[in-house]
């Protein structure tokens, strides 16, 4: 099968660009808001950032110099030796196809520019090693996909619920186990307290849920706390969102795979040695099914959390009907040792560990543009449902657990505790087992989604390293995927996959999400007060706000010397971090703009150009002076600034270096050969041969008597800088470019050492010319 | 005090250089023989390679060919926009002398080509780590030194004596005690065949003398054996003394540390579990001794050998003294256990390890030009004291060690147990014990000096990397004493500092070698058949030659399996390499000749350039047609064989593009923008930016669908290469680099992946223009 053809394509894209889109949705430079299609909906365009109409302006006032000096633009054209259309190429027939075609012209060539558009084959490396790199990651995630199959899919409820839900109802999985371990501290009369504090829990959960109700209205294209609260209420608010976010997913995944597991070892317990090893392989699978890019939604997405769900209520229902037995007198527990005093901070402690089973919750307000329309009504109705959901559940494993008398323990998970005793260790108890274990999964998949997506925000809004944009083949963000996973591996391995002690790590950073989600809320409907209810909707976000504060701050305070610490640093470091990227972007941005420094532009500049055509040049003033410009600043914007001289480090006259000499001569500007000499024989000797060659180019000897060589070299360089700051110095370097590692030993690395070095130099351009050694 | 000013000299490197000589001091491609001045002395400029005739045609040929198509030479050099003698400077007084003043103009600017000397200011890094990393060197091994302090010493015999033969009278410590470790597996009735041993290895020792006086006469210029194998058996058996010769100077550091150590813990047995430490420590100080270039000569370094002389002198004596006491019958030695049968195979072994004393015979022979003249004289009776002491010395420490009953033992050496018979604990034990340290120690140092000479000699036949011929700022050759120290530390530690278990890897190297040196011999009298007494000569050498081959082979033989197969092994694969790096040179040096392929050069070409003028235009025949030869092969000599075409990848119309753009447009050659868009939207938009700023440069759009970056832009440039195989592509990459490392992780990593990509494809040029974020 030849590997290229010329696609006939009815693509609109040889219209003539329109020039500037101030909104264009691959807005790099705009702050977000609510306003866009789907804020977290990826752009590949986001990289090439859109100009605002100074920085447009500035363009055609330097296209406007350069169009005084230069030559006609179709002379250049003219001048090309190559059809850079790659269309006087000869055909499929004349050629064997593995070495051409690896480029399609999508229209013909009657077009001015016609576009050119890569086949696969283009995309290949043209080493063997980048090809097998190639060809394993193939295997492993696929071929790559084109920007159009980002299909946005729409969700029937019925799938939105399973799939949005499965990070807040697995929390059901440990969080009453995680109150419970805390409870029983304070021996068997600790344990009394759990149904007070589940129903503290029971309330706040439907507060919050209540609160997002309102955010779904106001967002309807979708309010993750970091847009939210960084739209309401300012910077730094909406990155104290996203560090919480991004511990918040970090940990979800770590605590849902200690959890998933110890699910797996209490049915197996022979594999309680392989806990780290079993998780980090599912980290690994995590990381490799999202490189590929996972769907989101579908039957096999929904089923875990279904059947979740069912297990959870075989469970409540079978345990009822126990506890009917007797009564519904709570069994008796084993008299347990005190270990510590039931005090206040011991049931706050309880409290904070219990609301984990919070985490997740803000989901489907994430998600509202994923929703079949009317999108704002459907997703309210799923968040109902999950609320009511997650609250029956955990509220149901709470009584269960009391009815049972069941007791944390490190070698059973509670709920695996509470299915042995309603229903043995038949195939029912494997199936609450392996439910569990599957929605846990599902639940860090959810990270796998929303981590990269907060870390995409952020780049564009250059508080991240930019290139967390990039999207990459399998249209997933790989960066974020394997930043991820790293993280989430180092923190289950460090902590050896112990869910009790990666709880108090875990709640900090959520509940810091939620308060200034719903705190930006308050504010959003204080700004627009013309909306219907809006005094109705701002207090139930105050009340989730304030509420999700106390549950910050009760988190924060009980566990920081336990953990609750790293996550509170983090989430400062991530802050403080995003907001220097932020300064440095700035400060990039302002050093790269084009006429640095303010100057005037004239308004004729700042029209639009007319569109697909040159600048009318009637619209022109007569005259617009060349700014003086020419220091030793890198500011150079035309080609008559450049001031040029070409230095060539010469070791011998053999062919690379002749080649090089003739290169440089070829360039016509001045140029300069060096050679650096160990002692005044060996200078002689040189100058000599220079003279058999017939000294065609001037040669400067400089004679090192310590042999050094790299550092003379700069320092010349240098020492020409300080005699004409306003020379743009080529340094044109002959490099010997082997076929096999061990011949490299046999060459000097000169040229790779001065390139390094040269680099910190001003206004150095070093330029490289390969000689390739054949054998 | 101020960095620089300009030196009044009075050195003649002014001269007109004399074109070019044929057996330059500095000659890297003829094969080195016994008639240059001192065949291992280091000369900085080797690297330079002396062109034959043939070269300097084809170069002249090549001007000859630049001059008919190229401006006037005194045009280039009048276009320079900078004095390159950086003589229009200001003067100290105007400016701050840490910024200028990094080099000294030799001589007036009168002359034509007035020579630059940095000086050490002008070698110092300009970055601050290359700056402190300066600064501990200096620190460590000094200032560095000019060629000029590489004086060559002549030492007087007295001198020369003890410096010569630390290695080889060292060997006394270890060889009696390794033959009779041998023997003592037979049980007491081995120990009785030491003294017949001893004297066939006396006998041996006595005829090696022999057999290199000759060599002495032979090569007054120095005659290691891989100058005298290489000259006279040819380059294989030349290879193989060199690699035996290698292993024997890397055996040597490791078994003199070993038993220099065992000396000492022989003294001070709670030293036992340091041994490796210790031993590490040492080769430590001798590397950091011989990076700062430790002198070989004087009192410091005579005084161990003497005081080793009289240290054995003493323990014969004393010994001798006490025998006669009880009338010269042996004592009575403790029955020891029979390990393995008395048999041919025992005594052969025995014959072997007791011939390690013989290591460092050669040392006289290397260094003759290193004595005061007549030197060949003086260098034989040094040779001559040198055997008569061996042999007094290793039949003494026999005999004593037969009538004193020692038997060796892993606590404590026989040179020790002797002294502790002979004085008891006094200070005279300690003086020995002192003594045989130190001459050990002295021992090891030998090889520092003799291992990278043979390298360099190696590398200035291209059979080692050229690497090896570079001399460091201190005058040595820092490569390989490198080398050296890494591989004798590795052997050192992986023996755990045993000498016992280093002996058997020994003799093989070191025999080897003597073999090649004496057949070698013997070919050369064979051939200077006109030479006075050659016939007795080459019987003396024809007795060493096969004596030196029994043991080599006796060694090899018996010792296989106990570790000479590794020396053996060693020895073949360096051979193989050397021919292989040999191979790889010429290789290269084919590709690198001017003129490639076989043309015919005129003859008038051949005539040595008038020294000191351009060629004279009468002289030239009235035409020399330009040859064919533009292809795309990397073989342009001549400025009009080079077609350029600049492609420049823009990523974004910022300063640092346009920049880049200014750049490429200076050149005055044809350019090509090129951009690559992940969707059709961002390339309708980027064209939109280009037409804004006017469409000034031809551009092209490549589409990569699946966001690849790398590979479309490598494949473009390679379908450019394929429509014109002859044009030079010059690819042109704008660089952000930034001021501190965390800021890298903010832009992108294009430039040094696509140039390192880059560099593999043929006739591409590689050019970064680098923009530095000032914050």
């Amino acid at each position: 099968m030849p590997k290229y053809q010329r696609k006939p394509t009815s693509r609109s894209h040889l219209r003539v660009p329109s020039g500037h889109r101030r909104r264009d949705s691959g807005d790099g430079t705009q702050i977000i808001n609510g306003d866009e299609p789907y804020a977290g909906a990826p752009q590949p365009a986001a990289m090439l950032p859109v100009l605002d109409d100074r920085q447009l302006a500035a363009l055609r006032g330097v296209g406007h110099e350069w169009s005084q000096v230069c030559a006609d633009p179709d002379e250049w054209r003219e001048a090309l030796p190559v059809d850079p259309c790659l269309g006087r190429y000869p055909s499929a027939d004349e050629l064997s196809p593995s070495r051409f075609g690896r480029f399609v012209a999508v229209s013909g060539k009657d077009d001015q520019l016609p576009p050119i558009e890569t086949t696969s084959a283009a995309e290949s490396p043209r080493t063997r090693t980048g090809r097998a790199g190639r060809q394993a990651r193939r295997v492993l995630l696929g071929p790559p996909l084109d920007v159009s199959a980002m299909a946005v899919e729409r969700m029937r409820k019925l799938i939105a619920l399973p799939v949005l839900s499965a990070d807040a109802l697995s929390s059901v999985a440990y969080g009453p186990e995680a109150m419970l371990a805390v409870l029983v501290l304070a021996g068997t009369a600790g344990l009394a307290y759990s149904l007070p504090i589940g129903a503290a829990i029971a309330f706040l959960m439907l507060a919050v849920g209540v609160s997002y109700r309102q955010t779904i209205r106001a967002y309807p294209h979708g309010g993750g706390s970091y847009i939210v609260a960084g739209d309401n209420l300012g910077r730094v608010p909406g990155l104290m969102a996203a560090a919480g976010l991004l511990i918040d997913y970090v940990m979800t995944v770590a605590v849902s795979i200690a959890s998933g597991v110890a699910a797996i070892v209490s049915a197996v317990p022979s594999l309680g040695s392989q806990t780290v090893a079993i998780g980090l392989g599912v980290i690994v699978l995590l990381l490799v099914g999202n490189m590929r890019g996972v769907r989101q939604a579908g039957v096999l997405f929904a089923a875990p959390t279904y059947a979740f769900i069912a297990a959870v209520a075989a469970l409540v229902i079978g345990g009822l009907v126990r506890a009917a037995g007797h009564h519904f007198h709570p069994e008796s527990t084993p008299h347990l040792a005190v270990i510590q005093s039931l005090g206040l901070v011991l049931v706050l402690r309880a409290f904070a560990s219990g609301s984990t089973a919070m985490t997740g919750i803000e989901a489907v307000s994430n998600a509202v543009p994923a929703f079949r329309p009317v999108e704002w009504r459907n997703a309210r109705v799923t968040l109902t449902w999950m609320i009511g959901l997650l609250i029956a559940m955990f509220a149901g494993v709470l009584v269960i657990a009391r009815l049972d008398g069941a007791v944390p323990s490190s070698k059973e998970t509670v709920l695996s505790q509470l299915a042995h005793d309603a229903f043995g260790s038949g195939p029912v108890y494997f199936f609450i087992q392996g439910a569990t274990a599957a929605v846990l999964l599902l639940a860090a998949n959810t990270s796998y989604n929303d981590f990269p997506r907060v870390l995409f925000l952020m780049a564009r809004d250059f508080q991240a390293p930019r290139s967390f944009l990039r999207i990459g083949d399998r249209l997933t963000f790989s960066n974020g995927i394997i930043v991820l996973s790293v993280l989430a591996a180092a923190i289950y391995a460090g902590f050896r996959g112990n869910t009790e002690s990666l709880i108090p790590l875990y709640a900090v950073g959520v509940f810091l999400a939620f308060t200034m989600s719903q705190a930006g809320m308050v504010v959003h409907w204080r700004r627009h007060r013309e909306q219907a209810h809006w005094r109705r909707s701002l207090a139930f976000n105050a009340v989730g706000a304030a509420l999700s504060a106390i549950v910050f701050v009760t988190a924060g305070v009980t566990k920081f010397t336990s953990g609750a610490w790293v996550a509170v640093l983090s989430i400062g470091v991530i802050v403080v971090t995003a907001l220097r990227i932020r300064r440095h972007y700035e400060l990039a941005r302002q050093q790269l703009a084009l006429h640095p420094g303010s100057i005037d532009i004239p308004a004729w500049l700042c029209a639009p150009a007319r569109s697909g055509s040159q600048m009318n040049a009637a619209a022109r003033p007569p005259e617009v002076p060349t700014p003086e410009r020419i220091s030793d600043a890198e500011t150079e914007e035309l080609p008559q600034e450049v001031v040029n001289l070409s230095v060539v480090p010469v070791e011998g006259l053999d062919l690379a270096a002749m080649r090089t000499l003739a290169y440089a001569a070829s360039l016509c500007q001045p140029v300069l050969a060096l050679h650096i000499s160990p002692t005044d024989e060996e200078a002689d000797r040189f100058r000599g041969y220079w003279k058999a060659w017939g000294n065609h180019l001037p040669l400067e000897v400089v004679v090192s008597p310590h042999r050094a060589l790299v550092a003379p070299l700069i320092n010349y360089i240098w020492s020409l800088h300080r005699q004409r700051p306003d020379l743009t110095l080529t340094v044109i370097l002959p490099e010997i470019v082997v076929r096999h590692w061990w011949q490299r030993l046999m060459h000097n690395h000169v040229a790779p050492r001065l390139r390094r070095t040269l680099r910190g130099l001003p206004k150095v351009v070093i330029t490289t010319v390969p000689f390739h050694l054949a054998r």
